[in-house]
């Protein structure tokens, strides 16, 4: 192990006196301490102690770009010359969502706020407020931030995820009201006959299906077509909306997960990359069901502020963002991300480990076992799994200076080269074979 | 009334187009349309037809050093070429989290979010981990951001409000779920024999009391040190928390308005100006509460994450925003609002209208009535009361270039200088010269 971590070890004991758990995220946690940046250009990192490396997690998707992109670091600099938060509008609001609404077609109106977890929590209110009626449904194992209906049962595991027929309804964080998790109802995953059963339970009840098109913590593989339509055909009889929250997804294509899908949501959810590295999480929809929050309304039904929301900041570096990410720029990063796959893919195959990789566009991830999972179950991490994976990954961070996300994942920046690439699959292919006894163990 | 408003016209029907109300937050919303900044710096904002106004409203409170300050800019603009977000952490938000701690005596750890509604979240979940009770109270009228137990009652209205002995819990938003309203508890603010009575109702299932020192919405007036006792003294014998919503009124003293209350709470939310302008929110508080974080536990009690919690640029701005507000500044800024306010008592004299005014530190607001309220029904403004605060406020943005807060209030910044309050306190002379007869036909 390179041993140059006094820097690090010693902001992380500063760390420790002011922030529970030395961390203001636990993301960031790794033992025996986190790493500290200094600087960051493309897809390079330099921390503290000047170790130089590649960033393949791009701060859990949201940057698209990499890191202090020119032509978003110019724009942002230029508005934050002329302010940066107003108790008026702006005209930067106005062109960001001009450009978004274009890009998908489900999206006909939109409202920014801040963060991927208010994104979601708005368009669950939202659609209680459409259909009157109080219960969300959510795949099992899908995160989708941190509202107590939006997370439950993000976690379940083997003790209490219950019967795959009626999946339980878990609480995430202890002590959750009984209340919130009596309002949610938990499916599997592109489980379209168990699905339909249950929701069929709570017809009367549900005022949106929950869908993330490609679920990162389910396994991150796509929602099947048929899926989609099942779903979208069950809220059609049934008084209820379709919303896929795309916070993570919406870099798979031009116009988000959702363009290859034959329906479309009724609402979508977004973060992450929208922001171009800055604070941000937005809603767009249907006119008519986003008209719930329109403030000139005779009556107020669901009123929706917020101090930052559409900050020129996070809509200028956004915008600049997006209308870089443009067809072509996709097709790219999406070619490129699948070149990937196949040479790491190579490296499983010499290593002759029993790993496999799913994904979409420009993610994918790494599972401990031979066989892609095809549900959350079958791609639940036991203890052992997760302490392995995080071996692994500590040694590409250690040894390799290579970033992943701590569940296996990569997301692609625009910034990435074929140089990059084979660097990754090197470093995966030494980490395969360093590993290949334990995975072979684990795989039995 | 000036008619250059052509081109702020223009956005808006562009925003229409896109934009739920052709606004992003219902907070920028006039009619006819909002006015759109072109450019900002200290006091002043420039909108996009080149009017320039005071700005007492410094986005609803998160601009202590009003627009564009250079040492916030530069600063930020150095973090900004270096990157504006990691998947690993930075020293930006430890050296952040070193000031807030040393601010404060009831602050021993403490975590970013993005949002003062994140925070105010965060707090009530952690409230409920630690204590493992559902319940909240909270005081009728006070806004704590968007989660639907932190926002119910918030708009509660003569016909809906109930006993005061016992207030009912009222959602915000349409089709709030009755499992989230029946673990919401609401006490009328300052009033301790009530407030007292009515939590002895839920001693076993409420796990914090929730107190913006200084609420807003419910009249921008003051907590008493006695009703903090009372309310510290009930937490302390029923395994309850005391937790601040201080996302606004942290600027009242240096280290928060709580400086000055005999008891501390457990738990603060912060938000606004500590992020010099850019999105944020904080959760500070006890060392043991705050472990319910701690990723490094035997179990995760309260999984925390957030893709831009803590991120280098909020923090960076925070931090420095909140070293030049150090105690010498909040005295000056306090100084300074004293003295606007006794010029606006002057101008109502003058005037003769029955206007009052409530405020603490470097806040105030207007009331449409000749004696100050003291609770949030004596304060709560009629829609005849509604309509002419927007009246005065409307004429004082289109004729004397003055922007306040849309209930009437004003948050100073320390940009502002005796030449700006001499300005507000004589356009808001005309202002009541000029609404004199319908001032007083409503205080009838």
């Amino acid at each position: 192990m390179k041993t140059v971590t006094k820097t690090n070890k010693n902001i992380y004991n500063r760390a420790c006196r002011v922030l529970t758990g030395g961390v203001s995220r636990n993301t960031i946690y790794r033992k025996p301490h986190p790493f500290y940046v200094a600087t960051a250009k493309g897809s390079y990192i330099t921390d503290i102690e000047g170790v130089e490396r590649i960033d393949f997690a791009n701060n859990m998707a949201s940057l698209i770009h990499g890191h202090s992109h020119p032509a978003i670091n110019e724009a942002v600099i230029e508005q934050i010359q002329r302010g940066t938060a107003f108790t008026m509008g702006t005209e930067a609001e106005v062109r960001f969502a001009e450009l978004m609404i274009k890009r998908s077609d489900s999206f006909e109106r939109m409202r920014f706020v801040n963060s991927g977890t208010e994104a979601v929590m708005t368009m669950i209110k939202t659609s209680r407020v459409y259909t009157k009626k109080p219960k969300i449904a959510k795949a099992e194992g899908a995160y989708h931030g941190t509202y107590d209906y939006a997370e439950a049962s993000q976690t379940s595991n083997p003790s209490n995820w219950g019967d795959i027929n009626k999946p339980n309804v878990n609480q995430v964080v202890e002590g959750t009201p009984q209340g919130a998790l009596d309002d949610v109802v938990v499916y599997p995953f592109n489980d379209i006959e168990r699905t339909l059963n249950i929701l069929d339970q709570h017809a009367d009840e549900i005022a949106c299906v929950l869908i993330d098109p490609v679920p990162h913590r389910v396994g991150l593989f796509p929602a099947t077509n048929e899926f989609v339509n099942a779903v979208y055909n069950w809220t059609r009889k049934n008084n209820a909306l379709m919303v896929f929250d795309e916070v993570v997804t919406y870099r798979v294509n031009y116009g988000g997960k959702q363009e290859i899908f034959s329906v479309k949501p009724d609402l979508t959810a977004m973060g992450k990359m929208i922001g171009g590295g800055f604070p941000i999480g937005a809603l767009a929809g249907k006119k008519e069901i986003m008209e719930m929050l329109n403030p000139r309304g005779r009556i107020l039904r669901h009123p929706h502020s917020g101090t930052f929301s559409a900050n020129p900041i996070s809509t200028t570096a956004g915008r600049v963002a997006m209308e870089l990410f443009d067809r072509e720029a996709v097709l790219k990063l999406n070619a490129l991300t699948s070149i990937a796959i196949k040479q790491i893919e190579e490296s499983i195959r010499i290593a002759d480990v029993p790993v496999s990789v799913t994904g979409a566009g420009s993610m994918f991830r790494l599972h401990l076992q031979a066989t892609k999972p095809t549900s959350y179950r079958e791609a639940y991490h036991s203890k052992e799994k997760k302490a392995l994976i995080t071996e692994l990954l500590d040694y590409l961070f250690l040894e390799e200076n290579i970033i992943m996300i701590n569940t296996g994942a990569c997301m692609f920046a625009t910034t990435l080269r074929q140089k990059e690439v084979d660097r990754l699959s090197d470093a995966l292919l030494n980490g395969f074979k360093l590993f290949k006894p334990k995975l072979d163990r684990l795989d039995h």
